[in-house]
């Protein structure tokens, strides 16, 4: 038997999965939680305060996932570590970080460890708006719209550059002290091989590289600002790895962390939501894979690189060699039922919960599922995280409309789940007009397993069928697909990501089938919701925007006493 | 010593006061929790399920009040009954229920008991809006709209022939088989003395009668439904007493549920907000009285009959003698922290209130005041129970609007307070526009106590100075203040409501003054507010309308399997 390792780095977490290179048996799991998880209110240990939208991470905790996760599932599965031909990972993108040469993150340096910038900026670090803002208007204006085009009009905040300008403009020294700006998922191959890389995934969908045109030219940077006119030759590589390569060995260091072998191969780095699409059995057009946790990435293989306005982006071999890859997304679901239940649940539903041993969010769904849709009279804008598809806009935020004194957190719920439902129709209709052509969904991640009533109701809302692959930790099943590439079929492994995924993926029996007179009503309350999007979304009434802008200046003015 | 006593019929409760009539203090207070009280979801005792939007009341809950609550103030102030001159009542309104000729409700009657159109349809029932849309739609087209002018210009569902009507569409056996249909106010008072009156302050406010015009013609009911032609002769009665005076004496057998003498002089009833009036030391215009309990009462007089848009009505004598007394309303404003605290607030919250052994509110509030205007950046709109001034529109519900994932219980509270004080403010500045002047806000109620941020809030929105009445029991010394007037000088009383009050009531020494720089932060907000105000409720978007249409079909194809 032969077997990859994948390493999947979520938001909170890290996960490791060893998997049967021949079948794609996962044959063991294990979860490492994050110790600092998101930072988003103190820099650790200390008093100093972070500003609203901010988010960070300690690199250190992605180090001590590959100590505590790989150990743990060679000892359980009680694989051989010499029939572990392969290793790969995937990340959250962009979460990014400045180091020196050597790899040394700045916020390990006790000179740096107080400045916040110096610390790992998360994919929902959303503080560098006002770069992302003056990056689409600077590259419309100076001739350089074609390039947004391909990212569905405009770059996120959540974006590579972005984080870098901000770093820039508000910690120059942090800037300058930095060797090296570079994606954590980079990073951490890194640190398993000691070599420096860079994968086309993260280059392509977040930092603006395409496999014909390279990154934008200096020019554009120096548009932007002259101090960055050679950020691509000062602090990061020209060179950009197609997925599937191998990046290098493990090193002597990372095999004494995880206990593999000396030399095993390392897979060039991956982003979660793109390895999760062959490991979804998703290797041509027509089926959109879903990757459903704190957020949805939404993610579809076209025949031609089409334009499709609010995408995050397309990508040439972004996912899979000669196709092109197409990215949507979705920044608030899991994250925006865990704030529900953190938040808004009250005590007696806690207590019935518990006296029933059953999750809060179980509790809710079963009595969320007695309900008709439009039973509760109430309709949400799923943006308590901004809207990343189709509106490209951090700065929208949450809507909800239709309380009464009647209404219940059940009620609540539901028309949470509803709007994240029609927010994804919203992008797969989005794409079918624009020649991307959609006619199932295949769900992943940590939602579909957990949340049959949100399984159902996305089937009512979009009016497509929805199925499962068996795999349960898709991220990390993908990684190790790619690590099995990476390790080359001379190995043990595959040639290609496409034989490794006909291989090693498979979907489930079960799957969710539209109700059609459910459709029939969420049709009406879709139209609802399109009404209030474009409202709320496209400029006839800015009102979120101006609220976050007295809630920043109100925020500080507290904040100075 | 001369005492009388003040009778407050409130929304879940009644409460008694004994007054001393020399300088309005009171001696004592109790209060009685109506057994059933508010009925929203099943017929007491039955598997009876109400519709959305209805909201029923026991009549017996109101005796129990009398039994309950006078004996027990006797007890505790060890006032003499032959020192009680008068009593006085003040009730919600429109509550009204279908009675017998002999006073009698067909809810206590074995055949009509299973009907839910025999019971009181509290003021917060909402059912009839079908009927008072075709009402103020016919009134408007046949030349009634001079009626509606008086009342903001439409009738609110809340009121008495909306109610009736729904009755006679919905349950036209029971519309004949009542021989009266009659204010609560009206019918506790009938009670006490066995005398059935009407009162100035219900039939002028909620039921379309004018001192120079009395009610509205029959042609104008017939207008409506052939049916209702004669209702005013038929279920009503045409002598309307002016407040203050004396409806009888205590009956026997009141006597003996209260421990007071037969033949106690007891007033005409009133309405709880009107009769606060003089209790809160208000004769004279240019000072808004404001009662706040589960909903806000408006209460100003004037100079001269202003046609006020979207007020609830403007009665001449409605208030105190020769002068026009204006009313507006807010349906949610107490009832909307309530709800909020019961349905939203999560058990680590709940848990922190227990061990620092403060209320939920206490807690909420405390968290809120950290925070500057603006810093949450929510925004809601006040309209949980729909919109009484000025859009007169129950059919529209709550909003919120500007969530993120950080965002916290104390600052959705906090923007649901500064909500209900912006549609104060509206409704100020409607008043202002129209000739009504305001200078200043008098504060009653339960709220005004126990809640100094939100009064704070509410200067600071406003603009204006808040001045709070020294009585607690604001409606209830009002009452006991109309009945020391019906018992007359000559028993030891008053002869007029404003020599009451200038002998009964105070203002304590405390207020609120608006802290300025919240008020031009609160300015921003709430042109925020008035935007989406127009939005949702002038037609620009009527998704809170369709929503609910949809709602009431969902539900009902829900109930019916």
């Amino acid at each position: 038997m032969k077997c990859a390792v994948g390493i999947d780095f979520g938001t909170l977490s890290g996960r490791a999965v060893i998997v049967d290179i021949a079948n794609g048996k996962e044959l063991a799991t294990a979860v490492h939680e994050y110790r600092n998880g998101v930072i988003d209110e103190y820099l650790p240990g200390t008093k100093i305060r972070l500003e609203p939208d901010w988010a960070l991470q300690d690199p250190n905790d992605y180090i001590d996932v590959f100590k505590h996760t790989i150990p743990a599932v060679l000892k359980e599965s009680s694989v051989d570590p010499t029939d572990v031909i392969g290793i790969g990972i995937d990340f959250t993108a962009t979460t990014m970080l400045p180091t020196k040469a050597d790899g040394t993150p700045l916020c390990f340096m006790p000179e740096w460890r107080d400045n916040p910038h110096s610390w790992v900026k998360l994919w929902k670090h959303h503080a560098a708006q006002p770069e992302a803002n003056q990056l689409n208007a600077i590259a419309r204006n100076a001739g350089f719209a074609s390039i947004l085009d391909r990212y569905g009009g405009k770059i996120s905040s959540e974006w590579f550059f972005p984080k870098v300008w901000q770093i820039l403009n508000e910690a120059p020294e942090v800037y300058n002290a930095a060797d090296r700006m570079i994606e954590a998922a980079d990073w951490v191959v890194w640190q398993l091989t000691g070599v420096e890389t860079r994968n086309s995934c993260t280059a392509g969908y977040k930092a603006m590289w395409s496999k014909t045109e390279g990154f934008p030219p200096d020019a554009f940077f120096k548009a932007l600002d002259p101090r960055l006119e050679h950020v691509v030759d000062e602090k990061m590589k020209r060179k950009i790895m197609p997925l599937g390569v191998k990046a290098g060995g493990l090193s002597e260091q990372a095999a004494k962390w995880t206990g593999l072998k000396v030399g095993t191969a390392v897979a060039v780095a991956n982003v979660d939501a793109h390895v999760a699409v062959p490991a979804a059995t998703v290797t041509e057009g027509g089926r959109m894979v879903m990757i459903m946790g704190t957020s949805i990435c939404h993610m579809v293989l076209g025949e031609s690189e089409e334009i499709v306005p609010g995408m995050c982006g397309v990508v040439m071999d972004g996912i899979l060699p000669n196709k092109p890859g197409f990215e949507a997304g979705q920044s608030c679901v899991g994250d925006h039922f865990q704030w529900f239940t953190e938040t808004c649940v009250p005590e007696v539903y806690e207590k019935e919960a518990r006296q029933r041993s059953i999750s809060i969010h179980q509790l809710l769904e079963e009595k969320a599922a007695t309900q008709r849709p439009g039973e509760s009279g109430l309709l949400a804008l799923d943006w308590w995280n901004g809207n990343r598809s189709i509106l490209v806009d951090v700065d929208l935020t949450g809507m909800i409309i239709g309380m009464t004194l009647l209404t219940k957190p059940e009620e609540i719920y539901r028309a949470l789940i509803e709007a994240t439902a029609y927010g994804t129709r919203l992008i797969v209709e989005t794409f079918q007009k624009h020649n991307v052509p959609i006619r199932e969904l295949v769900a992943t991640g940590g939602l579909p397993d957990r949340n049959h009533l949100l399984m159902q109701i996305y089937a009512d809302v979009t009016g497509l069928p929805i199925y499962i692959p068996e795999a349960t930790q898709i991220p990390a099943v993908g990684s190790a697909m790619h690590g099995a590439v990476a390790a080359g079929y001379a190995a043990g492994g595959y040639d290609s990501i496409i034989e490794a995924s006909r291989k090693m993926a498979k979907l489930r029996e079960v799957s969710y089938q539209p109700n059609m007179e459910n459709r029939s009503v969420y049709d009406k309350l879709f139209a609802e919701y399109v009404i209030l999007h474009d409202y709320f979304g496209r400029g006839d009434n800015d009102v979120m925007k101006r609220l976050k802008v007295l809630k920043f200046t109100q925020s500080r003015k507290n904040n100075n006493g």
